[in-house]
């Protein structure tokens, strides 16, 4: 039937403006406690530190989920439906982060810190099997793939990506053991692939 | 006289800001009670499960709304001044919808449940009722339709648009009866629509 | 000298994004009172018919100064670093709307009720003043039009444009006399200009 | 191997959206204080007017930084993977900038101010350090720029850069001795850079 075959450009649009809507709303989530005095504003600025450290692990990594679709969708050469509809999942993953971000800045440490590992995992080992299924779905029989998308690429990425989901879910696991260690995982594992990225994907 | 024929380009860019922030904003009504002691965060954060459920449907029948407004202008070559207000009073519905949603997440059981599904269904009837006025003006006398756009599938979309508002307007009158049954159908509706795109209009 | 010549199109993106944000997050401040009990809100949520009257009249106004700011940048070739400027300060009046949108609705009546006005209508009136700059820099000895752009036109737009900042300058200062009828006036002008624009200019 | 040589298009809409969310949140950080009675408001619209200077101060410099990497940009003719992670940390400080000014528009003045100011300058600081990285990578041998950049324009925009790191730390230490100063110093070098782009780059 005669359905215009669409192209990428404006799945980008939205797309994009979900990954910078969301990264960009974690700064609300960062602050200091209603009521602090001038007087201990110094210190109060320090003991959040974990809001810190939360903003920047989920900035990069909904950065680093940005690259990635943005890696993908340039090796595309069209969408359908069924894929704006995976797509809108993956996003509706994306935009669900900064909920996440914020329990977990205020209940690092302290009673609550495993409840709030977990859902903070689980958040991004969900995003991670999303993201399989954009990514699948997409090369089977190189349904949206551009002709001249080199094979040997497609390969390496799908390999690239195949752990993804299992080392989330590991670093979720974690939690049941030690919560802080389940989060900061998850900090080494954004410096990892942003890292990775920088340093092996050049060649 | 020369005004230049706008295409559809601009109205894009400004209107899928709109619905991303829309959707992404919907995450800052997804809270924890003020003042949850870490103890029972794990309790709290399963008895918050309606916002994440309002907040799911709210973000699919966003993103739904979204690839709809995609096809349709899909189709157009170009837009006129009054197409633009009828767009604005559109999206202006759309970025209304992270009230009643942060409503129905409150108020989902117990007093006040009527009028939150009667304020969540009304939101979602009158955005249906303005974008089939958006989708007729466009089409009256093919105005602003692209020369090449196939007469069978813009009757095929008109067709399929025309139960909708009749079909909100219903679930919303549902609240009377059972304010409950009404959310729910919503998500029904959504993922109905979600689904009917994905298998049906790929023949 | 060798400075690039810059085109309107990623003006026109950041623009989007600013004019789309600050429309859309007029919404996070549609709120019911913090402790309303469910018995009592479909109460509330009556009683706060001027925030959704706050809403819709800053939406729309917005969305006005989009489609002008659309509308005259498509009859630009090109912008210099003074005009980025002048649309900085003019997005600057452009985002700052949601601030005395929130003060007027809370204070649509009673006590306060003049100075929320006030503020109100002052914001708009600047943002007029800033916006009548941006065109004039503009078309001053043609500095940024297209060739092809019509001087008629043009003279047209000049023309439409230079009782703005003086209409909004008035009905701010009707809030001395009747606060209530100032507000209500910015409601009047909205209308007026999307009847206009989307009746008049049609021909 | 064959990656695909990435154009500097979608970086930009990505980070366009950053720029633009980050300004235009700032607004929600505008406020009157929760319980004004109405008597009072005029009163306190005008006693919060360092959150009106801070907002026009950290949407000015977001605004100049947006300019800077818009023209920067315009130069180059691609990215690489590790440029794009750059460039994500230079998003992840631009977007950190609502929450220094949130907290030095409440504390201005008064026991914190110190803290509060130190805060707003290191983030500047921290900021301008990265778009030196950002600017540096993409020249080191001409690595990413067009084959026709201008060598002199080059040239003559990293020496406008170079002291920019050394000014926001200057300003920021200033705020030992007075931390009211070194605030003000903000909005002066806002405003110089703006009036310096405006007035003398036009050349």
């Amino acid at each position: 039937m005669a359905e215009r075959v669409e192209t990428t450009a404006r799945l980008e649009t939205f797309s994009d403006g979900v990954f910078a809507i969301a990264a960009t709303l974690l700064i609300l989530d960062v602050n200091v406690r209603a009521g602090t005095s001038g007087q201990a504003l110094g210190h109060e600025l320090l003991r959040i530190w974990p809001s810190y450290a939360a903003y920047a692990v989920s900035f990069l990594t909904i950065g680093i989920m940005w690259v990635n679709h943005h890696t993908t969708l340039g090796l595309m050469a069209r969408v359908d439906r069924a894929f704006l509809f995976i797509n809108i999942f993956l996003l509706m993953m994306i935009a669900f982060v900064p909920f996440p971000t914020r329990v977990v800045a205020q209940h690092f440490t302290g009673a609550g810190d495993t409840a709030a590992a977990l859902l903070y995992g689980a958040t991004f080992t969900v995003t991670a099997v999303f993201y399989s299924l954009f990514w699948r779905y997409a090369i089977a029989g190189r349904r949206l793939l551009r002709d001249d998308a080199d094979p040997s690429v497609v390969g390496r990425i799908s390999r690239s990506y195949r752990p993804g989901p299992y080392i989330y879910l590991g670093a979720t696991l974690v939690a049941f053991a030690s919560p802080q260690v389940s989060d900061i995982l998850f900090g080494v594992i954004a410096l990892f692939y942003a890292a990775e990225n920088v340093l092996v994907r050049q060649r």
